[in-house]
């Protein structure tokens, strides 16, 4: 199958950032771009946290995690005077870029347009050479996500091999309710 | 850091697979240990439920997921009846291992004391040339653990650049409540 | 402890009803009145589901849920279009009222004032004869809320004493994932 | 409808309870009867935790929650001894009796039998006079429980009409994720 070259995003705002990010700056890093309404009930409950928990569980890797406001309803209602208000509520600290909108009394902005997203939440993985390697409409099941994230990470690393041995230290931090301890 | 050869396990009886399971044997393929008692609480809750998610989401990739069963308190009241009973109502299908008592009155079975556990769940990566690459006590997040897994399975694939392009059809499938599509 | 009547609600507009709804006209029913904002990340994750749940759960009954739109920040950001697309997104079919601004640049809207509310979501039930008897601010547990219904229903029915049997066909139809049967 | 009177349960063994408990001991009291399987996936996931919760909402108010061990299948699984142990690891404190073997080979036990269960979980509500009230089998929704709790606790009250005012303080203590506070 012909690996298909991420589009350039159409952006015309952004949040949460000094500068806008552009996808040539970011060719070297695996990107999470999710696709999101602030009214989406799926995108709130679901796509969201686990976009935020990607920014924590990879902080220290090539990972970046790129928002984008895709309305293509109720456009009225989510502006961007209330979205700066939602990510401020939901503490969403990520960069989020409001899709432009669609030309010609088209509905569907642009960026959403060009990558064929089907609605909101759309998760798409870019490798580190900007080729869509994932583009999944709902939910992305977190263990399928990680080892998709955790593939595309593999690459960047080259040959792939991490050599660090097992690693509890840094992992088992988090207590599971309800786990036994040998005394 | 230097990295550790997995110890071969030492199990008395294999549940839910028709010969006993050797490390040796699964050379080549990633496995997923997962050391558990069955009236531990945070195994029941979450460890269990993961690993059976990790064998349907990795079926047709090199990962074989193993249950360890390490009892190092009651030991009258989680004997291989009731473990089998458990299994069946748990619906839990992947192998099994029953860990070797220790020995001299010690209550920490051999295989949980020859890789040093500290309590259950405890989740084991060994990559495909048998070395141990995490080992978590507690939580493992799933993104985190997909990730992990991720990593190695591609190591398994050598270069480690699948070729494959976005791949909505076999993702997306389950819906997310609440997702917004475009008309 | 002196008993407080509930004081009329002042609002601006009305939601999801023909014609606003007066405290007053209630007079007989035990009203549910749940103070929300569209962008507070608890009512949405929480409050708002279970007062839907409670619609469902004693339609049957005089039991009446009001939703009360009480913005007390992020005004801009929350106006009524913006409201109207977030009820029909998130499927609220109850009536929602919208509390009156507060006057001379007061922030917090009238009726939150006069019943006194610390913040979203708060949680407030009137009894038949209008009297406040509980108001919770912040999580209100399902079986807890439960029971001061059920008690304040029973005011309603007089005497209290329901006839019904064991009442396993109503009650029963959901079914819990994992649950035993007798073959 | 007619109502049924209570029979009278048949245990063995009583757990967590320094003296057996009879039905009659109990008149004047509300008793939330829950029967229960060690190895029942649906009474560990939800209606043992629910029954927990119970204990600790209604400690003040005249409700009784008692345990009944079940056993129709994996009898030699479920033996004493392996649920003295599950009952030590899942903290559950309130009594627990275990039901009588049936007769004759009859693999359903006495007292489930005497109350026509037809699997675990099941809840049954008895009220202050001994009468079966609520009889269900699989999920009991929380909402539903407490208000039919709530009715029953109303009628031990007799004239069933508390005459507390507003009580934020002994319920809003829990705080629910991501609620708004007027500064």
């Amino acid at each position: 199958m012909e690996r298909q070259l991420a589009p350039e995003w159409e952006t015309s705002t952004w949040l949460n950032t000094p500068s806008s990010l552009a996808l040539e700056e970011l060719r070297g890093r695996v990107i999470l771009l999710h696709a999101f309404q602030m009214l989406c009930p799926g995108c709130v409950s679901r796509a969201i946290p686990q976009a935020q928990r990607a920014v924590e569980l990879f902080e220290n890797e090539p990972l970046t995690v790129v928002g984008l406001h895709t309305v293509f309803e109720h456009h009225e209602a989510m502006q961007e005077l209330s979205l700066r208000a939602f990510l401020h509520e939901y503490r969403v600290r990520y960069p989020v870029g409001i899709d432009k909108p669609g030309q010609h009394g088209e509905p569907i902005p642009r960026t959403m347009h060009a990558y064929g997203m089907r609605g909101t939440p759309t998760t798409i993985l870019i490798d580190s050479q900007g080729y869509i390697r994932q583009s999944v409409f709902g939910a992305y099941d977190d263990l399928r996500l990680g080892a998709d994230i955790g593939a595309l990470l593999a690459e960047v690393r080259g040959t792939g091999v991490r050599n660090e041995g097992p690693d509890d230290s840094t992992r088992g931090t988090e207590r599971v309710a309800g786990q036994c301890s040998v005394s």
